[in-house]
């Protein structure tokens, strides 16, 4: 199984110190093709050792590649968006992992996507415990099949 | 020619006081299909009167039946990301209208993909000079056919 993670670069790095430990998780899964994205040393002014062409290149070609994708959808990002569409127009199942703050709400076009399993969390067992019931979800479909 | 406007409403609303005047632009091109975008009375709890199902098979629809894209990408959104991302694989052009801040930069997932047109502005009438030459290079291309 290739798991793309996709989570807030340059939108906002507020959830970034919550990302390895998703990932860490994930890895009993499958491989995880996006690991960068856990960088702690990345700011908002993203990875700056690659160009923007090429860092677009590098992440549809894991889209593509992958599986199924996870997002962490609490902190607003262009590129999560991007990924969240690409693999549902692919028919990838896609988990998104959202922290409820007050005054906002998640978006309308990551909750109300049918394509999109959205789970709300506060710890990071919370969090853990979604992506146990999404993966045994998708192995008992598969099991349907 | 029918235009999806698209701009952040739950990612944040700090841009939202410049989305009327470039509607009110966009209007000598076409029609736009998603004015109540620029509802100055939104805020980043979105569309209470709609269900995010409804939002979301509402904006899909849009991005079905439009032309052409234009997008505010200067406040991080999941939804213009969603919106980015499918018009680009239903083959429609994009332009992207982009302020620039100091400390961040545009997602590469925007900035880098070949489909999209960025723009920077800082002024309205930036703006509205990025839309003309979008429209009329659109036109350009169209005479070549």
């Amino acid at each position: 199984m290739r798991i793309y993670f996709s989570a807030s670069i340059t939108g906002g790095r507020g959830q970034a110190h919550i990302y390895p430990a998703i990932i860490k998780h994930l890895r009993q899964y499958g491989q995880v093709l996006t690991e960068f994205v856990a960088d702690q040393t990345y700011t908002t002014q993203g990875e700056q050792q690659l160009t923007p062409k090429a860092i677009y290149r590098r992440d549809i070609d894991y889209i593509d590649q992958c599986d199924v994708l996870v997002a962490e959808v609490t902190v607003p990002s262009f590129g999560v968006g991007v990924e969240v569409a690409r693999a549902g127009m692919q028919g990838k199942p896609v988990l998104a992992l959202y922290q409820p703050a007050q005054g906002r709400r998640l978006s309308a076009m990551i909750a109300g996507d049918p394509n999109v399993t959205v789970a709300e969390y506060r710890t990071i067992e919370d969090a853990k415990a979604a992506v146990e019931r999404f993966f045994d979800g998708l192995a008992l479909d598969a099991t349907k099949l």
